[in-house]
Formats: C-alpha cells, sequence, structure tokens
C-alpha cells in the first residue's frame, strides 16, 4: 500500500484523488499494490464530497505520518506551498506538483532538498498540463542537444486569441466571455500579460540547458493584452494566426535565448491547427529534429493525470524503476476481441446517383452522406461491426474503406 | 564512465556511435560521468570509419567484459538478435533496442529474464523513431485507463500515400520511386504489407493493456499495396487523406481491439497533416483526454536518439533514477542571451502601397512582400536582432510582429 497526502483541495487536488479512485484498478495493477489517498490537508472542510473522512486541518498529522510517502501540493502559488515542500523534502518525503511558479521560483533550492534528502521533487503537470512533456524532454530526448522549444502553453491566451478570430469580438469581449466560462481568471493577470508562460518557459529552458537555471526574471514577456481585432484579421489575410509563443533557442556556438510574446504563426505550422484551450509543444533536438506533444493544457483531470503519473513514478521501488511493465501471457487464448466484432467507421461508395440507396442499405446505423457525384456517390456510415460490413456493401454493389474523423 | 557495446553496425547502430559521440559533452553533463561505446560486435569490417577501432568479431569479448553494461542491439530480426539479448539479459546486462520484431515477437520472455536477473530490457526506440512514445504512455499516463490509439507509425507507407496524392503517380510508380531514394526495402512487404505497423501496434497495446500481450498474429492487418490513384483521388474530394493507421481501442467494457488498416482520415484530424515519412500518434486516456505525439518515425539519428534516450535511462544508478536535473545557480549573472542580441523573424506592416519602400529599408536582411492590400502593406524580415527591431519599424511608420513558419 502506497500512501498519498494531497496539499490544498482545489480543482487539481480534487483531480488527483478523483483519478486515483475511478482508476484505482488499473493503478494497481501498474504498481503491483494499491495507491491511496491518506489525508487531504485543507483549511476548509468539504462537507458531502466523497473524500469529505479524509480531510485534516493539522499539518504535523501528515508530516509527522511515516506511512505517507508521496505528498501532493496543490496549494498553488509560492508562500505555503514552499514552506510545506521545503518541509516535506527534508523529511524526505517525494513531493509531486502542479505549480509551475513554485518550481520556477525555487526550483534550484528545492531539487537541492529533495537530493540531500534521498528524495524527489518531480513537475510533470506543471507544463502542459495533461501533456507528457517533462519527462519527455529529460529522458527520452537527453541524448539530444536542444536547439529549439517553440510551445503554446498557456490554455486561456490560446482561447482568448483563437475566440476573437471565430467570433469577431474585441479581446476585451472575449476576456470577458472566457472569464463566465471559467477559462481565465477574475484577475487575469498572470495569464494574459505572459507570466504563467514565462514561467513554464523558465521550466523548460533549465532542462533543456541541463540544470543550469533560467530564471523566470530574465524571460523577455510581451502578453496578449494589446492584441487588436484588426491584428487578428490581417493575421487570416497573410494565411497565418496569432499565438502566444513560449521560445527557447539555442543554436550551433550562440547563447540560448528564451522569450515569451504573440507571434503570427504560418498556417502551415503544426502550431497554427492548436485551437482553444489546447497546448502543443515544438521541440527540437540535433539527432532527433522536431518533434511535437499535443493535448489539453489545463483542466481538473487533464493536469491530475499528469500528477498521477507522477506519483507513481514517485512511489516505484527502484528495483522496478523500469518504464516497462510486466508482460505475461493470459489464461485467454487472446486478449483482444476478434476483428469481425469490433466496430469501426467506413465510407461506403457505389455509382452515380445511388446516395438514397446507400443512406437506406445502412438506415441501421448513422450515416451520412458525403459525396454525390458524376463519378460515384458515397455515405459514411458510423458504429457498425467489421463482420456486417461486406455483406451489405456487396448488396450495394460498392467499395469501403476505414473512416476516421 | 559507463560502457556501451553496440551489436550490429548498420543505419541505426552507426546512429547510435554518433550520437553518442557528437553529443558527448551534453551526455556526459547528463550523465555526470563520460559514456563510451567500448565494443562495435559486427561479422564485417568497417574500414575508415571513425569507429573502426572498436570494431570485434568476438561475441564472447563483448559478452565477457564486467565493464560493460549497456548492450545496443541494432541487429534487427529475431534471430541473432534474439540469442544474444538472452545472452546478454542472463549476465544481468541491460540490452537498449530499435527491433520491433524482437520485442513484438518475444518481449514476454525477454522482459521475464531482465527481471530475474536484475537488469533491464528498454525499447523507446522500437516505435515511432525518434518520437518519445513508450516512456509517455507507460509512466506519464499511467493514471489513465488508455482508452485509444491511434497512429501512423509506418513512415515508408505514409511516404508512398502522401506521394500518390501530390505527384499523381500510381502506387507501383511512387514504391519504386521510394526504393530508389531509400525509404523502401528492395523488399517492402513488411511495410507495404502493414507488417512493420502489426508488430508496434503489439507493443502499444501490450503497454496499453498494462503488460497483457497482444500477439502480432491477432492483430488484424490489411497493407497499402491495395491502394489506387484513385482512391487517393477521392480521399481528396471528400476532404481526406488515406492513411494507413495502427488502431487500438479499449472502451467501456468492451473487449479491447486492434488492428491495422488505410483509413480515410478527415483534414479535421490531428493525423491529416502528417505527410511523408513523418509519423504521428494519438493516445487518449480517460482522465487526460486525448494527447499526440509527432516526429520522425525513423532514420538514422532520430532513431538512435531514442536509442541513447535509452542507454542513459539504463545506465542511471537507481538513486539517480529521477527525471529532473539538478539544478544550479552559474557563475554568469545569467544564462540566456539578452533579449535585445536574440535574433528572430517579425512581420512588418506600414501603409497601402509601401510595400517597396519596406522592402528597400529591410534590404539587410531576407525580405519577402506577403501582402499588398488596399488596408497595408506587408513584409516578412528573417533573421534581425531585437535591437534592431524598433528603430527601424520607426522608419517606415509601422508596426511589427513576431513570425513563426
Amino acid at each position: 500500500m502506497i500512501n498519498v497526502a494531497i496539499l490544498g483541495f482545489g480543482v487539481v487536488g480534487a483531480g488527483v484523488a478523483e483519478v486515483l479512485s475511478m482508476n484505482e484498478d488499473k493503478i494497481s495493477r501498474h504498481m503491483g499494490e494499491e495507491v491511496k489517498v491518506k489525508y487531504i490537508l485543507d483549511i476548509r472542510d468539504f462537507p458531502g464530497s466523497p473524500f469529505e473522512s479524509l480531510v485534516t486541518h493539522d499539518a504535523d498529522q501528515v508530516f509527522g505520518d511515516p506511512d505517507v510517502s508521496v505528498i501532493v501540493e496543490t496549494i498553488g502559488g509560492a508562500r505555503i506551498a514552499y514552506e510545506y515542500t521545503k518541509r516535506a523534502l527534508s523529511a524526505g518525503k517525494c513531493v509531486v506538483t502542479s505549480n509551475k511558479e513554485l518550481v520556477a521560483t525555487h526550483g534550484v533550492e528545492l531539487m537541492q532538498i529533495a537530493k540531500d534528502n534521498g528524495c524527489r521533487y518531480l513537475f510533470e503537470a506543471a507544463v502542459g498540463g495533461g501533456i507528457p512533456i517533462i519527462r519527455p524532454l529529460h529522458r527520452c530526448l537527453a541524448g539530444n542537444k536542444i536547439m529549439r522549444i517553440a510551445g503554446i502553453v498557456n490554455g486561456t491566451t490560446n482561447y482568448i486569441l483563437t475566440n476573437m478570430r471565430t467570433s469577431g469580438l474585441s479581446y476585451e469581449e472575449v476576456l470577458k466571455q472566457a472569464q463566465e466560462k471559467g477559462y481565465a481568471e477574475q484577475d487575469p493577470t498572470a495569464d494574459v500579460e505572459g507570466i504563467d508562460a514565462q514561467r513554464k518557459l523558465s521550466i523548460l529552458s533549465s532542462i533543456a540547458l541541463e540544470g543550469d537555471y533560467v530564471s523566470p526574471d530574465e524571460i523577455h514577456t510581451d502578453g496578449i493584452s494589446g492584441i487588436t481585432l484588426n491584428d487578428i484579421n490581417f493575421a487570416t489575410k497573410i494565411n497565418c494566426s496569432i499565438k502566444l509563443l513560449a521560445v527557447f533557442s539555442h543554436m550551433d556556438d550562440k547563447k540560448p535565448s528564451a522569450y515569451v510574446a504573440p507571434h503570427f504563426v504560418a498556417r502551415k505550422s503544426q502550431l497554427a491547427p492548436v485551437e482553444g484551450v489546447f497546448n502543443a509543444i515544438l521541440v527540437k533536438g540535433n539527432a532527433v529534429g522536431t518533434t511535437m506533444y499535443y493535448g489539453r493544457g489545463a483542466g481538473k483531470l487533464p493536469t491530475a493525470s499528469a500528477v498521477v503519473g507522477d506519483i507513481l513514478e514517485a512511489a516505484l521501488p527502484a528495483e522496478r524503476n523500469a518504464y516497462t511493465s510486466d508482460w505475461h501471457f493470459t489464461d485467454a487464448s487472446r486478449v483482444t476481441a476478434d476483428y469481425d466484432d469490433v466496430v469501426t467507421n467506413i465510407v461506403v461508395r457505389a455509382k452515380a446517383g445511388s446516395v438514397e440507396n446507400l443512406v437506406d442499405k445502412f438506415s441501421a446505423y448513422t450515416v451520412k452522406s458525403v459525396w454525390d457525384g458524376n463519378d460515384c456517390s458515397a455515405v459514411i456510415v458510423f458504429g457498425i461491426a467489421h463482420k456486417d460490413i461486406d455483406p451489405l456493401v456487396k448488396s450495394v454493389e460498392g467499395s469501403w474503406m476505414h473512416y476516421m474523423e
């Protein structure tokens, strides 16, 4: 049994408890033992929460319990979170966090304390929310000199920029909508002025430079509060989107650079289609070339996903600290479903003018007319089992292929 | 000093030696000690190669040397590679490989041998070439139930499909071109019939299922040899691209499924713009939602990048097996370049009809006219230092913003 304590039961803290609970079986299987939340430390009570009984206001109880091996810090900020993180690491307990401000500002000290006390300070969730980026950058690409990072790392600003374009509303109007929907804070400064992106770039740059700490203070940062609808419309005219990018660059023998600023991004760039609250990070290494990581950069469960990944890493005994699982044969003759029974989506083509016939023949499924030309007719059929495809397609004298949206 | 032996000095094996050599300083810094190739085991000699002196034909010398802690298996196939991998793991030496055939067919046994002998069998390079996917899937997303994987995991077929569309040539003609360019083997069966993708999907599915081994034999596989130019052109008409996808699905309480087949992929999908030899893998977890991993799925240095990442993971002493580096302050007041000195690309806008003036004013740089409308004129300026921007932009009474391609 691995016992976890969560400090701060806000959105992310609650998400961590929820993910550990909903994926309990899967996680036990991954670890070979149960992972349980033993305490939730918060100044508030949470009457009615399924985790109510775990809530404590007594920090001494949490830090003094030798059964607690992993501490999740989801308090945020760099004050109480800082004191608690130091206390936990000093006691030899691993700390896992989504707190980019604390990592970016006090990471040097906290990682030293962790090292001195034989434990770890892990923060996959601090950049890119649920997107794996810290581990890929630091471990998978360890054999590369990192030459460039260019990331959309703040979902709030990307949401605002995307919606200005699609709605035709001004920055102020879209910001107000974002605040109403909970995509922007009531005080949006840290997001819209690029401070959140600056902290994340501090972390990525420091990893890219193998530990040479890049302070947020040295990162030039322009936000998006000056972006007008006129800018957005112009970007469209020149086949670009405006994106707030966090950019690290370390080319040839030049000194590395790091800055945050709005960019026109050409539509052909991998970053251009990244819309709304999604994040994406391009990383270029001198061996691997360009790689990209894409996903939800914020939100309760995505961020909790990254925190839980770190909890499991922190809890893994050293002798099992491999990243491959122990494969084994099961009693079943096969693990996966028979191909015939697998449900899929397909495009069915038949002779021109036959759309109505196609829609009729596949009426047991969701079906959508997609082409009605002189050459042929076609529909998309959703949710059909492989074994049912051939007889039906034969009956319309057609052909078919898989379809994916 | 960490001593590595490379078995099989083909494209990937040579790439591993090259990356360890060209990024020697960076890697030493990452590990805190040097990582050196001590032996290259091959039946051939390599006169003139910078690594000629390391070549040996004596397997006993390699396996019997207690200084060698990590073995790189880049022989390929499942015969000699299988025997050597068993021998190395049985001797307690970690084995790192890019050999998807061996992992997919003998992974169960080999991982058990590794476990029994307290060492590791690592294969990040076996799927997606240089793209980090094994570690993100198994470690970062460990808290998720994996619901879906959809990947373009074979560069040869994606190259062929892409070039049929762009060139208008037939499958046979494009395959021939691909063979001439070295993107397809002389016997292309494993690629074009989906066998390579099938092996990779076996590996990904087995990880997604926490070690329930999905044999390649149970994966229904259709290749691309039946795809015609007519199919390709039709895909364009319905706003799709044809992609060979490896698909794993595990929804709700259904049995998991895994198959390889060509798909029409809608242009709005994240996978649609993945062209040529690039790979991309979508992974959907029940907490994180959809994530994507993109990059070069094959090639000498990209694949070597993944192998080297695993070498460093395998060599890391347990007490340092964290994925965060030890940050520290440097003597310099800052690590990164001053923002003013950083060179960038920008879009400069000024009054309508001023394109010629803009091109003239920025003639010291590479400059490109990009808009010449009734509302304004604009150029892209490449390679300009931040400190030079404002004076020049002021001189044309214009405004500017960053530009990224």
